[in-house]
């Protein structure tokens, strides 16, 4: 039977601010990914999301990010490896300390934004990610951007991998993003965005924007749930996956 | 036989801001107290350091703080007890992550500068801070000032309690310290601040300042490593305790 | 005639995190207060208020705070007076020279959170601000709480000084608010909370929670425009102010 | 006569951490550039510095950098040019109301590290920092590396531009610095460094790490601080600048 994951960023309030509709979409996922204090998120959110997760019964993963709240993550910035090691090590074990204290376990890392999109590219920084993750707990799976250095580096490393797709963007012919700047990049039909989403599940191939299909493991979606629309996109998806019969469950089931 | 430990606050480097003689005061106490990024150090700091412990064969405490870096978390932050426990978890467990990437376990936690001194005053913030270690790890030691509400929180929580002295100050006939602005209140002569350590130690007494012995727990001494001046008191005190036949060893192996 | 300003607080968005009807509320008042960048607001949002306030024709002030993002700046810190005095300097600048940047001026400052309710309280830390703003600028009106300790500090430094009131507020019997904490500190009724505004304008009075008619200098008003049914009180106490023929003005219109 | 600036960056220290020879260095420059808060220094600092400049009789600067204290503001940040024109005006901003409670006035602005860096290649981020000085006060000198595209920026703008230059490091034969990665790149002999910048001064040339002779324009020289190896090859310098009968004077006194 052919499996996914779905995923979706959470606990992005920070002190006064809130964002996201985190107790709607939490209904919908499988495995969320918990903001741990530098892009997004603080220390009490961190502890109350954790506790919505354990209730709701999804895995949880952390989403650690660049120390740049004011870009919420999403500007690139020229660490070292060396400092991206300390800075994954550091976020997953905040994170990992509320979920001890709620006898719960981090199922994965997602990096976040500027952080993600850096180490999809750059293999030694992907490298630093992975080894941080793998000398904090092995056992630790790493869900990164499908075809990228991320997921490339996690392999290497020796950690499980998990491969992440997106319903709404294009790919290139080699399996990667086609960049937002580009014309074409974005997929605005919700239905062709799901039915692209169940061709990788099922066939493991993406129609590249160039015009043939190319191979694409798709492990795991993600999915958003900023706004009542995108929730409505998070339903919709999910009724269709149980249509074609594709099992949705947290990665961790799947992954080996 | 007699046994005593000595602590330092250690890893309060901050990026290119570089304080603290952290490779000398550690060659000759038997705790350290790492800061954890938020009143001072950051995640390479913390790594480092964790390494110079490991190395030293020295027993490794978290020593969170107050978010309050341009402070160094000494002014007091009216924290609600919620906020209180989340800072401590989150604290704890981003040094946590370190440690166990090396290897390594906490043996204690010290809370840092205003973040002590409140919770030394204040139940409720005690309490909070006892609950928040407990609920990560009930095995982890809770160092505080002796005599306080701190040590008392702990207690009532189900911790291992350590009581910590000072050997530079002097103390009410409650066992309280007495505050900074008050006459008297710093002792500058070094043999008669080792006396006073030594009477704690084997007595479990200290002569208030009112001139009556009063009970005191002596588990761990308070030394500095900020300047050449500090780090020559820690070796004096260290070889005056051992000319008493007084056993310096870390708090986990005669804390029960 | 009767002239009375009406503040808001805005600019409080901060990165990604946006709060405040802004556009909404800046109709109806005639001064509002920008956060600095501290407990809110960030450089860009301060760039577009100042704008927003330009289009809009209302007054502009500072609403410096504590560096205390995660607290919105609600929670006492233990500053020095030294401390405060560099805080106020720069967090007005920085406002400063966005108002310059658009051909505009700082009308006042106000302090915000616990930064105006400690400073209230305390003439040494309510001297400090005052100072600070004097420093920069003597033209600069301070609005603080009637019958405050920083009122008078504003007035033996030398600065003008505008007295704000809270619509919604019960009085203690020597003019001060009644704690938050006390059983009828907030009125709940509109008509009543706009009545007893209408007295504090017209009469110079308020009826305190003990029952007698005491003395309070009313010449701004603090609103809010966090959501829908605060700015429909704006609008309504405007009209009704307006009906008793109060006039609605910036307080540098009427503060000498 | 010929005259030259020599320029120091000030005011790095930050809370309980302190860096730099700031009341050495200054004896022998006549610009400093003042930490703003964001990459480096505090309020207290900033306050602090622009009185020890103001005693000392050396003409002020802003120093803004990245919001990156961990980072000291010398890693890249792809922020936008409208984050990046706030930025600059908050931290200019913030600067001069220090300077006017002391009576004094900004003589130039110095972007820091990164910004520095990322300036010097990139006319539209550069075109941003000279929009945002021009649009706070249109007075105040940019100062820039030598034949980089923030000196054209600032000209293109309207500002008046003062070129800085290295005394220890290689330039391209385009005029521009090798880069720090390449061999050669830093002149560790004191006296070629010294001559190179009379050479400099004098001829209007710099000798290109290929051998032939380049334009650059050298109005400002930037010496260092930090230890008391630098502070002493300031003097040095200044030594040498005065027996070639060159003028040591602040930027203002030459620039047009």
């Amino acid at each position: 039977m052919f499996k996914v994951d779905l995923n979706s960023d959470l606990g992005e309030s920070f002190g006064n601010y809130k964002i996201g509709l985190d107790e709607e979409v939490i209904k919908y996922v499988t495995s969320v990914n918990v903001a741990c204090g530098w892009h997004a998120g603080d220390a009490e959110v961190m502890e109350n999301t954790i506790k919505t997760a354990k209730e709701n019964g999804v895995a949880i993963g952390a989403h650690p990010g660049f120390p740049d709240l004011i870009g919420f993550g999403r500007r690139n910035l020229s660490v070292s490896p060396g400092e991206m090691k300390a800075y994954i090590k550091y976020q997953l074990g905040a994170l990992m300390a509320f979920a001890k204290a709620e006898g719960e376990k981090i199922q994965h890392v997602k990096p976040h934004g500027a952080m993600y999109n850096m180490a999809a590219k750059d293999l030694t920084l992907a490298t630093a990610i992975a080894e941080a993750i793998y000398e904090v707990d092995k056992d630790i799976i790493l869900l990164g951007l499908a075809n990228s250095e991320l997921t490339r580096a996690g392999e290497q490393v020796g950690l499980k991998v998990a491969n992440e797709v997106f319903a709404d963007r294009a790919y290139n012919s080699d399996g990667t993003l086609v960049a937002r700047s580009k014309k074409g990049s974005v997929i605005h039909d919700a239905d062709v965005a799901i039915s692209r989403v169940i061709k990788m599940v099922k066939e493991g191939k993406v129609t590249a924007i160039t015009g043939e299909d190319v191979n694409i493991n798709a492990q795991s979606i993600c999915v958003h749930g900023d706004n009542p629309d995108a929730v409505k996109f998070v339903k919709e998806i999910r009724r269709r996956l149980q249509e074609e019969e594709i099992e949705i469950a947290s990665i961790s089931n799947f992954i080996k």
